[in-house]
């Protein structure tokens, strides 16, 4: 397994594919996913969205997306955190996760949020998050929909 | 005083304008107020952004930028309320703010949000929002810069 920073434009393909894979995320989301990835190949690191891969030779097991969050001084989104279902139960979305906080760190970065659903559905999620080190800042009740908060975590980042 | 919703190419002059005139955010704040109306003469209502300005002949003398929130049914955000520091204290916030809300509900919206600082400048806004109807629904510590924590209102829409 090795990690990858730089996007190309096959990526797009391979993230829809990987999104999808989860069944986790409705056309919607997928559409979105595939959106931030689009616009970091129009406007490089001026899109404000950054990746980290982790691949077995020329496959995406694994992606981050986050970036600096604007009118902050060092905020940052963790957008998604995506694990091919097979490749899952390894530890690979937690080194991912610990690799973009790094990569945070270095930028400048201080916190790290990342927004999820108070779904059952991603109650493991939720509890993968918190084992990581991050707390539940807010919850904003029916945001996504009627009986679907928002929870917002955070992770103070020290080096 | 008249409300006009179409975007036209010469607003992102007067929106800088309007922005920096109001002499409360940074320069990179401004760079965002500007940046978003860019992506609307871009991309049109597929940018996700759209706007109420209310003018006086040519001037405009306050503006609104709202859009519905990715990932969600109905969540709206409203991302800009500015007024000209000559025209403000007349109700032309508060007329803003209230359209904006009816093209929200028009367009199937059925929560509004509105993100601000807890910084003691913000105390006027926030006493604003709070008489418009909104709700103090989170307080994010810090996030902005140390000491600068973000509140978020939100305002649940009723015919």
């Amino acid at each position: 397994m090795k990690i990858r920073y730089n996007v190309k434009k096959e990526d797009c393909n391979k993230i829809k594919e990987i999104v999808e894979l989860t069944n986790f995320f409705n056309e919607k989301e997928v559409d979105v996913a595939v959106e931030l990835i689009k616009e970091h190949i129009a406007k490089g690191v001026e899109s404000g969205y950054h990746f980290v891969f982790s691949e077995v030779g020329e496959k995406i097991i694994g992606y981050t997306c986050y970036g600096p969050i604007a009118c902050t001084t060092s905020s940052y989104d963790i957008y998604w955190i995506v694990v091919n279902p097979d490749y899952q139960g390894k530890g690979i979305g937690k080194k991912l996760l610990m690799e973009t906080e790094s990569l945070i760190l270095k930028a400048g970065g201080s916190r790290s949020y990342i927004e999820t659903s108070c779904r059952l559905q991603y109650n493991k999620t939720r509890a993968f998050y918190e084992r990581c080190g991050y707390n539940l800042a807010s919850v904003l009740k029916d945001f996504y929909d009627k009986g679907d908060d928002k929870a917002t975590y955070c992770k103070i980042l020290e080096t």
